[in-house]
């Protein structure tokens, strides 16, 4: 059991950090941590084996004991600080009440890292995709898939803002995820001999004809302006989701979960 | 050609009456007018033969010629008014600068004047969905698949609720839509001999083992509490998306939009 302190002033360091760590994506580049909060995205964290640093209770919401509870399983042995009903609620989230946030040790999620587990992985990759809430919306549908990796190219936002981590419902800590420019994508696809399914507007095969029982990736772009040419011309086979409507696009994360579990489909799951 | 007014009081009784519609409910049920904003939104909402009673726009973003070529095709003439800068400041969502917003009359989305186009009718329904981006997200699938209808169920929101309109860019009008409650619209599928196939996390049937060629109805409920009871009683058959992650549950827009691609894919689109 670690010892208990109580923070009751704004001026604490240690409040001063964790408010940084969740509005400065440079604090959280330079530290090499972020913040987390909810107790179920706690306990994802732990079960990505990332190493915890703090975690600050508001005892009103949630117990020592439930903490303790959630840690048991796990070798970390992070400090833990109660903290006043007025400091949590300028530290969280308006809409939960879960009465818990974390500081944890960010991931390097370097390609050259990234193994892929199944023989003939199946990864989406997203181009620059610009919403936090977007990338958690294709992390949560990745997990359910549970398929083998998530890579940003091009990436506009560090992965540890905290509208990720919210969206995603902590699958930001559940999935293998990588990053890098779109150029070091390729080349890593390429290296481990997948098909790039590049999804584009202006293809005419379908996705439904499409064979994802190979090593595949899929890759999606921005709404706004889809993929860049260079995944257009390093592509193995661009691919649509027909649309007979008024619109002519769909959300980037319903596009990516319609192809991810057409594949799981053709997959057998 | 309509004649122009150009009004700069916030004062003003038109500009009063645009605030009111977008803030209030109970304003929009009174009147039977709602607010949409965007030159796409008026073009989609047109096309959908809505009644537009005022459209005004801010000269700096948008030209009167622009809004009269959008208007050309169709039989209406709203009155137009032009507004300063700062009105359309006040009036305007942050994100958007396209300098266009209008009054239009609602329909009635009454389950028995609800026709569906095909013979076997693929439509969705959704219970007493809670967030109005999900509304919205639910529309856009359902235009770019072309589906017959779209029913809410329980509704928890009227359907010009701003945030439906802004979340569905358009496809609130593009969708034939009723809304009913659940009793109502269970008695409505059944009298037209369609299939009810209810998503349910306690379902053992995989939606892809799930013929949907023939009329179905794909019934989807909220992340929080799945579907009533009632739906689940009077089930052709409980489906469920295989999850294999750490996470139970998908958003209810994306999970309905795999539900309705798989039922597209097997009608062959």
């Amino acid at each position: 059991m670690n010892e208990i302190k109580q923070i009751s002033s704004l001026q604490n360091t240690l409040i001063k950090k964790i408010v940084l760590l969740k509005e400065k994506s440079r604090e959280r580049k330079k530290s090499g941590a972020f913040v987390l909060e909810g107790l179920r995205e706690l306990q994802l964290c732990l079960k990505g084996n990332y190493e915890i640093e703090t975690i600050v209770f508001q005892e009103d919401l949630v117990s020592e004991k439930e903490i303790n509870k959630l840690l048991d399983k796990y070798t970390v042995s992070p400090k833990i600080v109660s903290i006043t009903k007025e400091i949590y609620q300028k530290l969280a989230y308006r809409e939960t009440t879960e009465g818990v946030l974390a500081i944890a040790k960010s991931k390097e999620h370097k390609l050259e890292h990234t193994n892929l587990k199944n023989k003939k992985p199946l990864v989406l990759v997203a181009e620059a995709p610009e919403k936090p809430g977007n990338i958690g919306a294709l992390l949560r549908t990745a997990d359910a898939a549970n398929i083998d990796a998530v890579i940003i190219a091009n990436p506009k936002t560090d992965m540890y803002n905290p509208n990720i981590i919210r969206s995603s419902v902590g699958c930001l800590f559940t999935n293998t995820i990588a990053t890098g420019n779109t150029t070091e994508v390729i080349s890593y696809l390429k290296k481990k001999n997948m098909n790039i399914y590049c999804a584009a507007l202006t293809a005419s095969k379908s996705y439904v004809d499409t064979d994802f029982k190979e090593a595949s990736a899929i890759i999606v772009g921005t709404e706004a302006t889809g993929l860049s040419g260079e995944w257009l011309d390093n592509s193995t086979q661009n691919i649509i989701i027909p649309m007979q409507g008024e619109i002519d696009s769909m959300n980037v994360s319903v596009s990516a979960a319609i192809l991810i579990f057409e594949a799981k489909r053709q997959r057998g799951f």
